[in-house]
C-alpha cells in the first residue's frame, strides 16, 4: 500500500515508519523537522520503498503537490506539537501544530480521493475525569491546549468521514516512552542529574501514577487495530495496564546512571504543571477484546526508554 | 454589567441583547454583518447602554482594541457560521467563522483578563448517537463541520478556562425557531411556496423529528443558566421536551399561508442532508433541575416563527 505518514521524523512517526516499511508497504513522509530530527529516519537513506519531504504541512500547495504525486490509499497523521507544556505558554502552538496540521491533511484527503485516515490522539481528550475512562465516556473537556487540538482533530476527521466517506482510525495514546523521545519526564530527569548529580526537583508530589507505554508496542498496538477493525469510524484507546509513578521513574534513572545519595526535591501540588492529568485509569478492554495487548508493563517501557537515552547521550559525546 | 456579545445583528444574539438590556446591563456587540443584519438591532439605535461594532472577529487588532476600550466583565460568544448546509460544501467556512472566532475571542479574553464566557453551543457535538443525550454523554463524534466546529470551540473553551481561569457556561443548543430568523426548514417552506403554492418538496421522508426551541425562551434559558450555576466549567443542554416533524411544519406553514390543495413531495432517505441527524432525544434533566423550563411547547414555537416570518415578508413588501 502506498502510505504518507506525517510527523515521520519524530519520535514515533519514525519507529512507525520502520513497521510499515516491514510489513511491505511503500512509505513517504512529510516532516518539516520542527520537532522531528533526521537521525530518527537517517538508517532509512535509500530505502527503495521510502521517500521523505521535508515540508510544512501547512504550507498548502507544497502539501497538495505532495498528495498529488504520491497516490496515497491511507494517511497515518503523526504530526502534533507534543510539548504539552509549552502549548499553554503560546496558545497558538496546538492549534497550528496539532489541528490545523489535522485540517490541512483531511482537506489534501478530500481533494485527492485518500480514503483512510489512522490519527494519533490522546488521552488528553479525556480532560480531568475521575471516571475509568473508555472510548465512549464523556463529558470530553480537555484541560490542555494538546487535549483541545486533539479533540478538535478527531472531531474534524468525524466531520471529514461523514461527509467525504473517508474511513478513520483514532488510537488515542497514553504516554509513550522509548527511543527518539525528545522530551518527557525521563528526558528531564536525565538532563537535570547530568547538570547536578546530587539533587533531583520532581514536580508535583511524585505519586502522579501513568501508565507508561513502550513505543514499539504502541505501533504494534495501531497496526493491528488498523488491521482488524472496519467500521467508518474506528476509536481505540491504547495503553498498558500497569503504571508508573514520577517517583519510580527518578528512582529508575538514579539506577540506571549509576548515582548514590541523590536528594530528590518534591516540588509539590497533586500534579506536574497547570494541564497536566495527576492521574488516570485508562480502559483498554475494547483493543484487548479485538486481540491486542502491549508486550511490556509501564515499569519495563520506562526502563528501556532510560537505557536509550542514557545510550544515545554517550553516543553523541 | 459591562457584556460583550459576539453576533449580536443576529438571529439569537440580537433577542439576548433585548433581554441582557431589559436586565440592566450594558451591552456592546461585534458583528461583520456577513450573517446578522442591521435591521435586528434597528430598534436599539440610539439605546445609552448599547453600542454596536461592525468588526470581523478574525481581525485581531480590530477585536483587541474593542476589548481594550470596552472593559468588559463578560462575553456571551453567539458568533458561528448558521449554516449547517454551507459548510459541508466550504469545508473552511466553519473552522473560519465557528471555532476560530471563539479562539480569537478567547485570546482577547486572556489578554484583557475578561474571566467569564458564556457560548452558544448545539446538539450537533453530540453527532449520530441513538442514546438519550444527557450532557455526560460520549463519544462525541460530530458528522457536520457546524458540528466539528463547535466541539473544537467547547476543547478550547475548557483548556483556556483551566488554564487562565475563565469561568465558562455552554449551554448546546437545539433547533431554534423565532423571530428574526434567517433560514432554516421554516423559512425554506415558506419561500418554496411562495415560488409554487400548489407543491412543496420535503427533504427527507418527512418524519425527521426534532425539538424546536421557540428564540425568547432559550434566551430566557442561557440567563438563567448563567445566574444560576457557578462551577468553573457549566455546561448545559437547552431545550423544549416536545418535538414537531417536518411533516408537522409542513402543513403548519400550508394553514398559516392559507393555501389549499399543496401536493407535498418527499424526496426520501431518513434524513435531509448529508450532516443532518433525523431524529434525537434531548436530556433536559440537568437544566430543569436547576430550575428552568421552556415555555412554549415545540409545536407552539415552530408556529410563532411561521407567524413572525411571514409579517415581516408582509412588511418587506
Amino acid at each position: 500500500m502506498n502510505i504518507l505518514v506525517t510527523g515521520g521524523a519524530g519520535f514515533i512517526g519514525s519507529h512507525l515508519i520502520d513497521a510499515l516499511l516491514d510489513a511491505g508497504h511503500h512509505v513517504q513522509t512529510v516532516d518539516d523537522l520542527s520537532l522531528g530530527r533526521m537521525e530518527n529516519i537517517r538508517h532509512l537513506d535509500g530505502h527503495p520503498r521510502f521517500r521523505f519531504h521535508r515540508q510544512d504541512l501547512l504550507e498548502r500547495s507544497a502539501l497538495s503537490r505532495v498528495f498529488r504525486e504520491g497516490n496515497f490509499q491511507c494517511v497515518f497523521h503523526m504530526v502534533a506539537n507534543s510539548d504539552i507544556q509549552a502549548g499553554a505558554r503560546q496558545t497558538d502552538l496546538d492549534l497550528k501544530r496539532t489541528f490545523l496540521t489535522t485540517f490541512a491533511v483531511l482537506e489534501c484527503m478530500k481533494e485527492f480521493g485518500v480514503k483512510k485516515l489512522a490519527h494519533a490522539s490522546t488521552s488528553a481528550v479525556y480532560g480531568e475525569n475521575d471516571e475509568v475512562l473508555h472510548e465512549d465516556i464523556g463529558p470530553l473537556f480537555p484541560i490542555s491546549f494538546y487535549g483541545a487540538s486533539k479533540l478538535a482533530s478527531e472531531a474534524y476527521i468525524s466531520a471529514f468521514g461523514a461527509n467525504f466517506g473517508i474511513k478513520s482510525w483514532i488510537f488515542r495514546f497514553p504516554n509513550v516512552v522509548g527511543e527518539r523521545a525528545t522530551h518527557g519526564v525521563i528526558y528531564d530527569f536525565i538532563s537535570a542529574l547530568e547538570r547536578d548529580p546530587r539533587r533531583l526537583t520532581i514536580l508535583g508530589d511524585g505519586t502522579q501514577s501513568k501508565p507508561y507505554l513502550y513505543v514499539k508496542d504502541l505501533v504494534l498496538g495501531m497496526l493491528f487495530g488498523w488491521a482488524h477493525s472496519e467500521q467508518p469510524l474506528n476509536y481505540f484507546n491504547l495503553g498498558v495496564e500497569t503504571t508508573t509513578t514520577v517517583s519510580q521513574i527518578a528512582h529508575f534513572v538514579v539506577d540506571a546512571m549509576g548515582l548514590k545519595r541523590v536528594e530528590l526535591h518534591y516540588a509539590g501540588g497533586d500534579r506536574g504543571w497547570v494541564g497536566d492529568v495527576p492521574r488516570f485509569l485508562y480502559d483498554l478492554s475494547k483493543i484487548h477484546r479485538l486481540g491486542w495487548k502491549a508486550r511490556r508493563t509501564s515499569d519495563e517501557g520506562v526502563q528501556l526508554a532510560i537505557q536509550a537515552e542514557l545510550e544515545r547521550r554517550k553516543e553523541c559525546r
